[in-house]
């Protein structure tokens, strides 16, 4: 097992990274400082993990919340329903919130304890690899808005996170290809000797060989836990992180949520932020195209769907959280391994970008 | 114009205390960074105050949401209605968020700015008594749900804090009553001399006498600014601020949300409180009649609602932020002037109580 930190002062906090974490009670049981605890999970997590995590927790009252799976129950609607079953159990504000699923779930069982009498202790147990190298570190808790994604939520760190590599062989592989997506970001954004890496394991990876998952988990999670400890509120370099997800997030609203995966919504957004990076003069053609290929490789979808109008797509843009004052911003690639701080973009290019490419 | 101010770091803000208030631009706009702003008020007090505050902002883009007045009103539902006019008037995170109102208008409207986006900028307007003296300041913010007060919300600090004591004019009896409730707290838990002093000018409170209400609101909000500056995430003394809400809160869940005004239902719970405190030995009877009779003549009410049995009482006080692995916890008072930390509390002294006061 690997232990990464989360370095955030008082509110420092462990990842786990390893196998067969799942089995291990004491792991859970450090973090739990309370008698009362629930369990927020979904309908496809729960029959294969549920019980693992019960078992561990005999000792204490426990209640489990088995919400339906999909971005489209990323909503207040379920939120509430953790709070109904919070509140009719009497839960405590000393009460721990264990998150065990995807990033839906991560992101809602996060504000969920955020919101709670004011804020609860959080565990996450991510069970996918997305939630694993992204959504389940650094503290982005949130629900979707019918207007735009994650646009209600809270930073609200957890007490730990436990990333059990072999709950990723229950996964099915459109959800693993979702997940690469945000793993290619990392080398994209901060990391070409990672990129490079990927692009000659990109093969392995989705063979679901250990050892390759294993270190791609672990070098995400550093990159992650480095931004976030650097800049926890995005002031600055954590709206790196965000390479592609402008694009993304327009494209899970607009086709509605649940259409696309997150990650695929996102690998689609970072082909479409490559060729803006192209017209703006930072990438050149070669460099678009290597970016392209890979996620290619990965199985993932690359280009926009034909359904979004421009204008449609411009206008579900405007709805993002790293704009100012309502003017769209976006992260671009300087090189392979270096991204942009938000740059405004003018309507034109734009416009160019969803015209020429991916259609 | 007397300042005050709440000491949290960098977080800290400025209370500013006086008449005329709402005239002056500049309070407002150097606490205004963004182009972006929305105020959030009720259907009864747009008509009084919401053109006056809309005049200061001509340069800005401008929204409003009215909502509908009361406690019942303050729900997850009423949150979405801020959140869908933000969205559909595409606000960016650098927004601002004015709460002109109550404090069922500030609660909402700060949980609605903490949760927008992750967090824009919040502004308190209080325009009734309760709110300028108590919640409008030190960032508890929230909606409350059929099974308990209070029971979803952030810790979210305003930029600033406008109380016009003027606005006080348009205030009804009840509403005024009500928010001495919480100014007598103050004198309770902390402060023997402004309890005696308030004993020497309730009637001059009540006529709404400028001087004695400029006072009182100064008081009040140093005793505050001063508990929330050494306790801002309610670790310790912070609790103290809830004599008389456990009982309160389970009054205003059990008669139903509106039916009983805040402060109303917090004068019935410190009647209570200070009932219970005789019981554990820590108040005389002279005490505790001498508790009353301020309540009494500030025209609040003295004695629980009928309606509620025992068993449900209890039952409601279960739900209870103070609460601890689900027991019972209550603030109770040493002396006039001197709060407990919470305690916990038998279910026998607790039925006594319940039985013997106020039925």
């Amino acid at each position: 097992m690997k232990t990464l930190t989360v370095a955030l002062g008082e509110r420092s906090y462990p990842i786990y990274i390893g196998a067969n974490l799942l089995s291990q009670t004491e792991l859970f049981t450090r973090h739990i400082q309370s008698k009362q605890v629930v369990v927020v999970t979904n309908e496809t997590v729960a029959p294969l993990y549920l019980e693992k995590v019960l078992a561990h927790l005999s000792g204490y009252q426990v209640e489990s919340v088995i919400l339906r799976d999909g971005e489209q129950f990323k909503t207040l609607d379920s939120l509430n329903l953790i709070f109904d079953q919070l509140l009719a159990s009497k839960f405590s504000r000393n009460a721990t919130l264990i998150a065990l699923g995807g990033g839906v779930i991560g992101d809602m069982g996060g504000f969920a304890a955020a919101c709670y009498q004011r804020g609860i202790t959080f565990i996450q147990i991510p069970t996918t690899l997305l939630a694993q190298v992204d959504s389940s570190v650094g503290g982005k808790t949130g629900v979707n808005h019918p207007f735009g994604k994650n646009m209600i939520g809270a930073f609200y760190q957890p007490q730990v996170v436990i990333a059990d590599v072999d709950v990723l062989d229950t996964l099915d592989d459109r959800q693993l290809a979702a997940g690469l997506a945000e793993v290619i970001k990392y080398g994209l954004i901060r990391n070409l000797d990672f990129f490079v890496w990927l692009e000659e394991n990109i093969e392995a990876l989705l063979k679901r060989d250990k050892t390759a998952l294993t270190y791609a988990i672990e070098q995400s999670c550093l990159m992650k836990a480095d931004v976030v400890a650097e800049d926890e509120h995005e002031g600055g370099v954590r709206a790196t992180l965000n390479l592609g997800h402008t694009f993304g997030h327009a494209i899970e609203t607009g086709m509605g949520y649940g259409c696309y995966l997150h990650g695929e919504a996102v690998a689609i957004g970072t082909c479409l932020a490559a060729d803006l990076s192209q017209r703006k003069g930072f990438l050149n053609s070669n460099d678009v195209a290597r970016i392209i290929a890979l996620f290619e490789r990965a199985n993932l979808p690359v280009k926009s769907p034909t359904e979004l109008s421009i204008e449609r797509f411009i206008d579900l843009m405007a709805v993002d959280k790293k704009n100012v004052d309502g003017a769209i911003r976006v992260i671009l690639l300087e090189a392979i391994g270096k991204a942009t701080l938000p740059m405004s973009i003018d309507a034109e290019s734009l416009t160019q970008t969803l015209q020429t490419y991916g259609r």
